[in-house]
């Protein structure tokens, strides 16, 4: 392909509103064009690097499920079979734009962020018999999210390019086979290579509402990824933080003397931070204490200053199938006190009380005085609260906590999620009443997992991890073009320019995929330049100079190293 | 691949809402499924033909055009900007689904039918100087449409799938060289690839609003197809109905005695054949007349009964560049009556009266008389009417008609639109001051060109005109497989499956693309049956029969011959 004829040209210059060195580095190399903020155009280079990552993907798709494509638009009674329509915040919907729209045909639609609704329902209109089982299909296709914030590039977008596949099983078991040993080690040789093998973990991540199983994330590690993994030291075990057991550095001195119990008038006190500032105490000895009404009753959870309350694991706790927040309403019927100064002491009996191990061992502890504008120092347990049967980890895992197990402390990572895998289980077979009729004759719900790949996050995060000062670093499965010829020439009619495109043409029938920078009248620094910031694997430069030594001077993007290989030795034996 | 994996089935009989012959063979044979009216999920052997099509126009596209993939999503200024957002009623908007994504994120977008508002400003970004022309960009892509009515499976949908390709150009000359000698031939060369050749055909159409020229619409003749296409017989110009001139077959003697004018009463009869009843008089004798308000002021419209009025060719007529049917407000000021009841004679000076050719000749014939309920018969002109100077044709075409050069009868076809080429000229660079800097250092206006096709109407265009009673005709460029493997036999370690599989196996490793009927349960003759419905143009039968008699069955699906090939030759030779 001629460069001349991409019409997207290279800026030396980054966007004011260049978010992320990915946007910065796709932007500036003319790989994307932002239509509006979380919404790209692809333009000719980048096209070709997501169409490459798209068909490497199809590679490892093709062997586990076939490939389908499901519409965009949906209508809203499948997503009310689910009860996800009242759950999805980020849904968009279809509709008409204008008047004009409405007069002729005022009809609305789901915009799909994800196709359970689509392919749950399809896929029961064949298979009704246990002989139709397993069987799995895929698709790749754009995505709509609504997201309230988008800043990072191709990372977090409101219309991406997806891989999703759906799998149906007539059994637990066999749905963890396909899942560990069907998605998985497919997924696995999709990262390896796509290029991101080196620095992509599995992570344990969690479930959902709806699965009895953790989840499996493929994390990227990178400095701009929005998750932070928790890794036990010295093993591939990497718990997203969200599901992390962690263990508390232990605080406190038991020895230490009780002093009297005092109630502290400190009005609109609440952050920790300030608290702890305000009374002239350690962070470690105040407690955060959040109610919550769940289907088991009321629970107050204590965890110690400076931690946030992990919901899923006080949930699991609790032995709960539904939780959340106590209303304004409820907190004051609780503690007789506004939001914000709940504490364990002098609660109705009724109130499930759950500790976090971080507050355990602790003397002379402050927490809320379930009296508006009150806090409580100096409370011990015995004296003032009773001493809980057992403490839990209920909080959110913290850089610096401990693996409970191994009692080692976590390496924490960040990281970018470039693919997940759930188990399903019967959530949406159900919801579509999707059974099975099984060798026995009778009627069996119908299994299902769900495996996904971000394809346009998958480019953005190759630009994150792959590049350096001078620009981007394709790894040559998915670069734009194998190998990019920089005929050093003034017209076209020079020698130079004529061989370059004899090689060009003769590389291209060996396979290899070829830009030729037919931009003359550019000088050769600022060529050398584009092509370094454009990042194709293998530079050519063919120029007079090159042919009195014997051929063209090839240059190894990744390591720098240039060396002169002579014509017919690139046309037999590639770069 | 094995038939096993494809979760779709093929079904016997036909839904009941089957509204097309492409809907019913595409959904028994398993190709399509109907999520909702117009959308449709691309089942495994439907999506497989559709990237064959899509791939195949990729090859005609990539000489004349850099692929790109542009947003679904854009921002309404966008549409604002180019008058568009007021105009299409077709155009869908994205906006939160529930109140929860309403909290979060309440902003809105459109969901683009065409993408001319976010290529034009994105080339902007980077074609700045002459030198930077001509380009040109194309991508396939979903497209959304909030049409009223869908109807013909494939060929009308709310969501489907498209190729648009847009050009940009220093010049008028370079635009139309482009449009004649890139775009036209290389369109002819897709459509003879595709299967299509030899019934498609090139006809004039409307530009629309803003083209000079007639722009030009691939039609595939086709009874289901919703356009008619009049063709001068013997030579290769067709019109598209909404232009093609048009000459009535005389009607009237102007020999006839001249009788007495008189107004009669038909209480709110409008309806041409209910008045023709009425009134005793043919059909023929009748006139039409509707009143426009234009920018040259207001026009009445005479055609023929049976006819009409055709507003684009009135507009040129007229010389107006903004016309509509004048407001009932408006037709009871110029006539005292209300709508339905117009007519020539006794209008207001100020109204321009244009006269269709298919009205003269005429003697006695019948007009509204201005009067609520009143018809004016025997009419004169010159006695009651002043003969016009000219008279015009500003009807719609109708079978029977004369091309008015040759004076031939129309042969008259019904044809799906397959593809279209416009040239644009300056309207979306005049939107977005889309400029250029010439070699004389001016600043000059961008002419701007798109191309469109159908991808998925393709599909259903070929569904629709190659299949035959037993099912689809795939042409071998686009068939979901090159060849359909049918071992009979009753296990999997039976001689016929196993040669079967080593057979496909070969086959595939020399470039054909199979699938296998591996499902031994069902009977030959479904077997057979099914695969006569999928239409794959070779069908291969392995048995212990045809193995005895010296190799497989090769199976025409096209011609229908059935021949015993060796299976060296099939994999040394191919089908």
């Amino acid at each position: 392909m001629l460069q001349s004829q991409i019409f997207a040209k290279t800026s030396k210059s980054s966007r004011a509103d260049a978010e992320s060195v990915n946007a910065d580095l796709l932007t500036r190399a003319g790989f994307i064009n932002k239509t509006m903020a979380g919404v790209y155009s692809f333009l000719p280079l980048g096209w070709r690097v997501l169409r490459n990552i798209e068909n490497l993907l199809r590679e490892e798709m093709d062997p586990i499920g076939a490939e389908v494509f499901l519409p965009s638009l949906t209508p809203f009674e499948q997503w009310e079979k689910t009860g996800r329509l009242n759950s999805v915040g980020i849904l968009f919907q279809a509709c008409a734009a204008n008047d004009l729209g409405r007069k002729i045909h005022d009809a609305h639609y789901v915009l799909n962020s994800t196709h359970e609704e689509v392919i749950t329902p399809l896929v029961q209109s064949f298979a009704v018999s246990h002989k139709d089982f397993p069987c799995a299909a895929y698709q790749i296709q754009t995505k709509f999210r609504n997201e309230a914030r988008v800043k990072s590039g191709l990372l977090r977008c409101r219309e991406f390019r997806m891989k999703d596949l759906y799998s149906f099983h007539t059994s637990e078991e066999d749905m963890l086979d396909y899942f560990f040993h069907k998605a998985i080690p497919a997924y696995t040789r999709f990262f390896d290579r796509v290029g991101l093998g080196d620095r992509t973990v599995i992570a344990l991540a969690s479930g959902g509402d709806f699965s009895k199983e953790y989840s499996r994330e493929f994390q990227t590690l990178c400095p701009m990824g929005e998750d932070q993994l928790f890794q036990i030291p010295g093993t591939d075990t990497y718990y997203n933080r969200e599901v992390a057991p962690s263990k508390a550095i232990l605080w406190g001195d038991p020895k230490e003397k009780e002093l009297p119990r005092r109630d502290v008038t400190g009005k609109g006190i609440i952050g920790v931070a300030e608290l702890a500032a305000f009374l002239k105490i350690e962070v470690e000895r105040t407690t955060k204490t959040l109610l919550f009404s769940s289907d088991k009753g009321f629970v107050a959870a204590m965890v110690r200053g400076g931690y946030d309350v992990n919901e899923e694991k006080l949930r699991k706790v609790v032995g709960c199938s539904n939780m959340q927040l106590a209303s304004a309403e409820e907190v004051k019927k609780l503690t007789k006190a506004e939001v914000g100064y709940a504490g364990p002491i002098g609660l109705p009996s009724s109130v499930h009380l759950v500790w976090d191990e971080s507050t355990a061992h602790r003397k002379n502890f402050e927490c809320g005085a379930n009296e508006t504008d009150k806090h409580t120092t100096n409370a011990n347990f015995s004296r003032d609260v009773a001493v809980p049967e057992q403490f839990y980890d209920i909080k959110v895992a913290r850089e610096g906590d401990l693996d409970p197990e191994t009692g080692k402390r976590y390496d924490v990572h960040r990281a970018a999620e470039v693919g997940n895998v759930f188990t399903l289980y019967t959530k949406f077979s159900d919801a579509f009443g999707f059974q099975f009729t099984d060798k026995d004759g009778k009627e069996k719900p119908v299994y299902m997992g769900c495996y996904g790949i971000g394809t346009s996050r998958i480019m953005g995060t190759l630009a994150e991890v792959l590049h350096d000062d001078a620009g981007l670093l394709w790894p040559s499965a998915v670069a734009p073009f194998h190998v990019h010829v920089l005929p050093f020439a003034k017209t076209k009619e020079e020698e130079s320019f004529i061989v370059a495109m004899d090689l060009a043409g003769s590389m291209e029938k060996t396979g290899h995929t070829v830009l030729v920078d037919d931009r003359l009248d550019v000088s050769a620094g600022s060529r050398m330049a584009d092509s370094d910031l454009i990042g194709i694997p293998k530079r050519i430069v063919v120029s007079q100079r090159s042919l009195q030594a014997g051929g063209a001077e090839v240059k190894d993007r990744l390591i720098g190293t240039v060396n002169i290989v002579p014509l017919d030795v690139l046309v037999r034996e590639g770069v």
